[in-house]
């Protein structure tokens, strides 16, 4: 159980450099936005990106990690096998938490995890969007009012073909009219996983209040809880005599 | 979001003035069992009883509790309806949480918040529990091995008469023959509630290192996380333009 | 097991005789319209009302439900307890199954199955709904399409006050801002129970394709499907030598 | 919607062509046996084994099956990723029905649904095993009593590292002193998916009354329930005006 989880902030960290749109609102990337401010938390945060080597995920960095937080959007397919193995193996084995946020819906990590197709329904419209807590007893509502919005929005909309999740937290209503199950809770493994949908590169959606909220309540419920670890395999020996 | 619960113990204290074999195992009550405990990890720990005026639990009592434990077994019929309205109401408008233990299975409050019979099967033959965890990155496995056994336990067999619990923890092998769902999530209102089946007053499993350890986690588990004061009734004009 | 479940559609029958607009749109009673719906498809359809003595619930008539049906708006605290007891036992105890429709969620019945508030936000303005299917493997959704649309409908918003579904088939969208979990299937005690939001009744929603389809498609889902019966109680003899 | 679902029964087919004590048992493979008693049920039920072309699975038989019965121990890594891919699209995609059985809990494809490891403890020891209803509302429980035993088995107990099933219907009791969650249902995509404990190869499990009528029992509740396709990509066009 740590009580101070040592978060790792991952980003695919390809659009602020090439969009000189993204790069005015990123100037640090994405990664560098949501790291600045979980370190005025006072939590204890590194960053990796895609190009670096093993995508800067190696195994002592993830051996140091609790909670992992994913943003990726235009280079999933370049994400090595490998590494998402490792990370996978990482959650279920060891409980390290993970936070997908938004275009991660598409990552192989969590596609992998979730064991479906993670599609949806999305548009660019400068729309809209209101996130309403359907869970307000859920810790990662933490200090938020009934809702929030984002004045600009991507749109996502049902059908996210995900399992349900274990808690839905968020719903979102958009202006175009879909709705969207935007804060999802998932147990795999010995890990906890968060889905956030907020967050495209075109729009300074890091950088609002409530959304910062959700993802530092996301990092401490997410952090590995001190659950036994578990083994499996061939038990010949029963606990009781037979 | 209270970084340190308060915390009132009630128990219905009959058995343990009536009973020697109970009073010798329980002196201080059951409830001043599980307080000593709560109060040695440092928590802020009050106790009540359902022969005190209002059962103990007056108002301001109320509003200065966290989370509520409850022992009941032979006298739930006596804990007044208004009572029970007021506790219902702390929780899932408050966000109170409640902790059921064991034949609590059958108080008022918990039948009120799960809306079933919260009927089961039961035997006092002395028989070994052994308590598997089943979810094991939940907070309320804290500090467990996979399994723990209560080496005599009166039987509490399925079907338990409850809905499926939001999180399912802990799953009971007895050696009579039966399993049941013994630790158990549940969402309700702004509260959360978790029901832990072990028990019986006539075991001095209140004294258990891993029980103990369940109901400490499961406090803080419980305890009101800040979410959102919720509002409800007409809402005559739209958010929208319509 | 029934291959063909036996209907009563049980309607409070009071806007529909003191309103003129009501009584136009529903000449027969919403019971009316809705049974003679599902006559149409063949089943077995019977209605009961407020004012039949007994609220026309007896024994015998229950006893021969395997479906109930339920609308209910102004007089809720009318229905006598001792018939909500006894709702509540044939749902837990044989397994009834329970529609309960729009202004039903603060029915007494509904609200002793759910063991919360059932309380939400409401508007009414006219405005658009559209209703969105995240569940489409289920049942319940069969012969939809990924939406359908309410031109006119009374707004429900969260939060909802209700335990998070067993399964959330239906997410709605309303043209004011707000989202409703509006299609929710519950299992509680042998019985299935669904809400489903849509239906107030100054306006022709009975009369709706899509509407009709799911309370037929829901009334096939909740009946009775012939799992054990379940016995409480004392089991003094263990199934396995101790 | 398929009111005579149509069935095609998959089967490793090895144990019982090198196992002498394996084929005694099961003389027409384990998935004969299967096949002949849902034939005796008036279903319509076709077979296929991994040493067929494509596992006997070619595009055809897929596309016209509802529900896919899955047994498979030693050569799971022989089954082809890309038939597996296959059948991952057809049940998200189309909604078949997924019935795992045993030791089908290390199949590719139910690891691909689950996205966990999915292992679990075992032991061969000829133990007896209960397996308890906890959900008897549930039609994959129809007609059973509360319990039925298995007088041999082989153990699997938890930790059963599987994503919480969206409904849990069966837990089992083992004489050595392990529980499970022995029936588990799932929603992945349009499909629904059983898993179901019973069933070592060297037992005469699948002749036996209650679990063969579990497996009837899941086919009808795993087949496809005709809920809408879903779209997935750009929908530039917003439903409402912005």
């Amino acid at each position: 159980m740590t009580n101070q989880p040592r978060i790792t902030v991952w980003n695919e960290y390809r659009h602020e450099r090439s969009d000189p749109e993204v790069a005015k609102i990123y100037p640090n990337g994405i990664h560098g936005a949501i790291a600045e401010h979980l370190r005025q938390q006072g939590l204890s945060v590194q960053t990796a990106t895609l190009d670096e080597p093993e995508h800067g995920l190696i195994r002592d960095v993830l051996a140091q990690t609790d909670v992992l937080i994913w943003w990726g959007h235009m280079a999933h397919n370049e994400v090595a096998d490998e590494i998402v193995d490792r990370v996978h193996q990482r959650i279920l084995a060891d409980g390290m938490g993970l936070i997908v946020l938004h275009s991660g819906h598409f990552s192989k990590i969590f596609k992998r995890l979730m064991g479906t197709s993670c599609d949806l329904k999305w548009r660019e419209a400068d729309e809209k969007e209101r996130i309403w807590v359907v869970e307000p007893g859920h810790p990662i509502a933490a200090g938020l009012d009934e809702y929030f919005e984002l004045p600009r929005a991507e749109m996502y909309g049902e059908r996210f073909d995900i399992p349900a999740p274990d808690t839905l937290v968020f719903v979102s209503w958009f202006q175009g009219g879909e709705v969207f199950r935007s804060g999802c809770c998932f147990h795999r493994g010995r890990g906890k996983i968060f889905y956030f949908r907020p967050g495209h590169e075109t729009y300074p959606i890091y950088y609002q209040t409530e959304v910062l909220r959700v993802i530092t309540n996301a990092v401490h419920w997410a952090a590995p809880s001190g659950g036994p670890a578990v083994k499996f395999g061939n038990f010949p020996n029963p606990l009781e005599k037979l």
